[in-house]
């Protein structure tokens, strides 16, 4: 049994700094990638998702299939992230215009499936003998996954049932082939089984239920069905090796897993479906299991960031302490994924712990993937850059200094997208009469159980937190981890509570107001020694924000800082015109004078100042320079 | 005209450290490596370098050409480096047994030359069609350049001319395609240029000069060269991109060249033929773009330990300040090379930071890339290695922790084995009656100008050095960089000198003695704030020798050690049961508690605590473990 509940889609209506977000998706980032994904948006790359619909569509007609398909062979996905991404906001708030812009897109995705149900306009166009004979890079039960998910947020938004009802024919086929037909094979890039939960939950059709368990419980079973079914065919898509089990996360059954290996995006989205299974069906051996995943990941395999996936090679997990923050991958929809897998294991498990990675991941990592201005996009995610070694070295081509506009393969900026709009449903909780706020997120929110909340915080810029009750219940308010002490006082009066599993539980009545005073004192964090890239370095963090330095707080120059641990950072008050109002902190620095050779036995002049340093998600809004997370400590 | 001619080959018998390296050489490496050529070596790799020799000779006689080719596109040039080491080796003692082993593979080889002069037995046995028609790939100049070396260095030592004369006949061939007959085209691994110099001492052939001059000048006239050549032709070797002007250093002509770029080894044999070229015919230009790719890697682009190439895609050169030590690839051919370069440049112009670069990277890079028992070999030189890490995650998978035995790709085995075998060249010169001292080498010095030295040290477990003079004349001995202070004295009597340029001189007579002691006290280095994988670092180095902490001397864990640069350093005394005859050094550190989760917002324990280091050459002779040479530092 699911140990927390989420909130309803429509449930929370966001104000602050979530709603300022959510606002900026609304107006900037949705309409924008409408015009990417229908070839309308200058300067973009060409997205063309929209023509392969329509193509599809054609050749299933048997017309002629005008200029065919183009993009990657997940690129359905991208169609179906932005209509989830709309379909939260039109949960929010009502938009009738991009309301009939999704039913006209839901009409030429419909008119795109086959009449078995199959559905994928990649290989209905161009290669329909080749349906369901490449599953490690076919990414048709991928596409099929997201475009489940948008199905069910769009019927939860407006109740229109058009594109739940092609998804539902469509699990069908799927569940026709590789359960009745016994057909072998797991996904190659796992998403289907989180999406076939959520199917469930709309739909409480059990083959949904039984299909996701399927995928999930025949994973790894045999490590070698990629290498088998790349024997049966005689083509490729980019000619992934069906060799490396960990890449795929097929090594060994799920059950049997433990470290967190291979694409991180993949693990991650196969972690959230598996944890969803194990709430769903009581299923201690596969939380077990999911809790010694998400163990090596949290302890072991995490950029202070909430990045995940250290090198750009595969986008992958590598190993134990290996986080080097120049070289890091730490793609955003991993951050985004991780976010996923962390709200599957709240449904399993009150623990304040998963909520603190939830809080980190999206503050940090998922939020510096997009520009200020909702405009431009990071993959990739870097704790360092420096002009002219960034993006230019072979090592670090990848770690950009600034964010481009859209990418070809364009998972991340509509997965930011469908993330942000649907923050809520991250933010709270509920069982029974208990009412959960896992994150400080504010606005209002209406719980099924009748009660209701008005949170009112600044956050991440404020610390204290009032939620005006509605309704009768328990209030159960996550104390984060990062937060040494806290207050709390109900309607005026001080309250002495001690958190359970991260958590506190109040009774509370209508009309109740509850406050909540974290500790907002800026911390410098250190790394463990097992971490070989953090020797000596020192990290600043406020709240749930890890900040950096950048050039041009610094005089141009963040590499010649060294930071005095030991000094109180000094918050400068926040600042409504910086950084779409955000807060600098200035700690006690010093600064070595780069008037030395390479090398020197001259222990180099270090001059004593103020170091400035900004919230990581705000980094790379202000042109290209130089960046650091992880500073070197004098002491 | 040059500045400081070399010695002859044979003037050099070598005592002391060197000495012990030349008899490893000659009773290990040189057995081992020819037991590997004709493929007698168990558990090495295949090599068939000499089956190749065999099977273009029958190939060009007609006859069934047996097993064929096999190996890399450049195998022949194990051969000739073997050939070059042996010869190096017989000018100091001779062998019978080893100059009759040489004889029979130089017959080999001289069977597999074409009746025009060609002579490469890829493309011989292989793909007679193909010949010269990918500069780009084929490595035919490169393993021309080596055989040339061989030659040369095989009459030197033994006056036998078998080879020298297929060389000269191999060169006219070159010489008449590229120069009488224009052909269009210079070489993909440059290697012959410097080799055509050596020729050219030796033979005299104006011609040699002429083709290296060509070769030389052509470069980069036309940068596209390659991609045209690759347009004629529908064959690669590697797929090796033809546009990327840096790793083929084609972007602009030589002359205009700035930056050390590209393929590190390439690179540094390049500017060696560049160098070489300069000094002999007085070219200042040339000379110019010489001390400007010098800077570049010396002041910006190398490693503490004289290694180059910071990069393993490539194996290349970056950008400014990119050395990163885990990632590192630091190849033990291209610290070679840059020993060529160095010696190339004190051709040009007496200056002691050639011979100060030539030490680093010999004592350091160079001597770390061989197994102290000679049998194994390093080319990647990273400055961390970190078990579970290193030689596993794709970012540092070529930085192994253990040399491996043999590699396919067998440059760097035998590039070692004739380096040391030819120290003697680079440790000494002369110019009129002037001999210069470039290295502390103990042995016995023999100069065209009648004068001879004894040399006697300890050298580098002992800064004191004597020279026992015979002949009369000038000494010059280098005063290196990182000796702040020393003292000198003749016949016993202290002397006062101020180096020039890195040089003192002292007119000698026959009889003196002249002794010099330098400042070995240990030095705590410091990185310039510009390389930013080495803010708050510092690194041990005593006389020429980087230091580096290895797990074995340190309970087993480096990563949580920080050490106080502002204490002294210890040395623990010459043991010469240690690592072949070492010197511990103890320094005052802190400890890092790991009992601490993956990032905390309290500052770790920090236990004082002594942390042993051992010269850098000598690591991981003692098993698998942690190596760090930059430590975090306390202050």
């Amino acid at each position: 049994m699911r140990k927390i509940e989420q909130i309803s889609q429509n449930a929370y209506h966001s104000a602050g700094f979530i709603g300022k977000y959510q606002q900026l998706v609304r107006d900037v980032v949705i309409p924008y990638q409408y015009s990417v994904l229908s070839d309308k948006a200058p300067d973009a790359e060409k997205s063309h998702v929209i023509a392969n619909f329509i193509n599809a569509g054609k050749a299933l007609r048997g017309e002629d299939c005008g200029d065919g398909y183009y993009g990657m062979v997940f690129q359905d996905s991208d169609a179906a992230k932005w209509i989830e991404a709309a379909a939260y906001s039109l949960s929010c708030q009502p938009d009738a215009e991009l309301e009939k812009t999704v039913d006209s897109l839901v009409e030429l995705i419909a008119h795109a499936q086959d009449s078995d149900g199959y559905l994928d306009t990649a290989f209905t166009i161009k290669d329909s003998e080749r349906r369901w004979a490449n599953l490690l890079e076919g990414h048709e039960l991928y596409c099929a996954g997201h475009m489940m998910e948008a199905a069910c947020a769009y019927y939860l938004a407006t109740g229109k049932r058009r594109l739940l009802e092609v998804m539902q024919k469509n699990a069908e086929h799927i569940y026709r082939r590789f359960v009745t037909e016994k057909t072998e094979g797991y996904p190659g890039h796992p998403e289907v089984e989180l999406a076939l939960m959520k199917m469930y939950h709309v739909t409480h059709d059990p083959h949904c239920l039984e299909l996701a368990e399927h995928f999930i419980n025949c994973r790894g079973q045999d490590p070698d069905y990629y290498i088998k079914e790349k024997e049966r065919r005689d083509w490729t898509v980019w000619g992934n090796n069906p060799v490396d089990h960990d890449y795929q996360q097929c090594g060994a059954p799920v059950r049997e897993q433990s470290d967190a290996v291979g694409h991180a995006v993949r693990a991650v989205y196969l972690y959230t479906g598996m944890a969803e299974l194990a709430a769903e069906t009581d299923d201690q051996e596969l939380f077990d299991a999911c809790r010694r995943l998400w163990n090596s990941i949290v302890q072991r395999r995490m950029y202070i960031t909430g990045g995940i996936g250290s090198t750009a090679i595969g986008e992958a997990f590598t190993a134990d302490y290996d986080l080097p923050g120049d070289t890091a991958y730490a793609e955003t929809c991993a951050s985004i994924g991780l976010m996923f897998f962390a709200r599957g294991m709240l449904a399993n498990e009150v623990n304040g712990e998963y909520a603190d990675v939830m809080e980190r991941a999206f503050y940090n990592t998922v939020l510096a993937g997009m520009q200020l201005d909702g405009k431009r996009f990071f993959y990739v995610n870097p704790l360092e850059v420096v002009p002219g070694i960034s993006g230019v070295t072979p090592t670090r081509w990848h770690d950009l200094t600034q964010r481009p506009k859209w990418y070809a393969c364009a998972c991340c900026p509509p997965n930011t997208a469908r993330l942000i709009s649907s923050i809520g449903q991250y933010a709270y909780g509920e069982s029974g009469d208990t009412v959960f706020c896992h994150l400080y997120a504010a606005g209002e929110v209406r719980f099924a159980n009748g009660m209701s909340l008005n949170c009112r915080t600044e956050y991440p810029y404020g610390y204290e937190i009032s939620y005006d009750v509605s309704g009768n219940g328990r209030l159960a308010v996550r104390i984060p981890e990062w937060s040494g002490k806290f207050s709390l006082s109900v309607n005026g009066s001080a309250v002495t509570a001690v958190p359970e599993k991260g958590y506190i539980y109040l009774s509370v009545s209508d009309g109740d107001s509850v406050k909540i005073v974290l500790d907002g004192t800026p911390r410098f964090m250190y790394a463990s020694p097992r971490v070989p890239a953090l020797s000596g370095m020192t990290a600043l963090c406020r709240g749930p924000l890890v900040y950096c330095f950048e050039g041009v707080d610094n005089s141009g120059d963040v590499l010649s800082l060294s930071v005095d641990p030991d000094s109180l950072p000094r918050p400068c008050g926040f600042d409504s015109g910086l950084l779409g109002g955000s807060e600098k902190i200035a700690v006690s620095a010093f600064r070595t004078s780069d008037d030395m050779p390479l090398y020197s036995d001259s222990a180099p002049t270090q001059t004593p100042c103020e170091a400035y340093a900004v919230p990581y998600y705000t980094w790379a809004n202000r042109g290209e320079n130089q960046m650091r997370v992880w500073m070197s400590r004098i002491r």
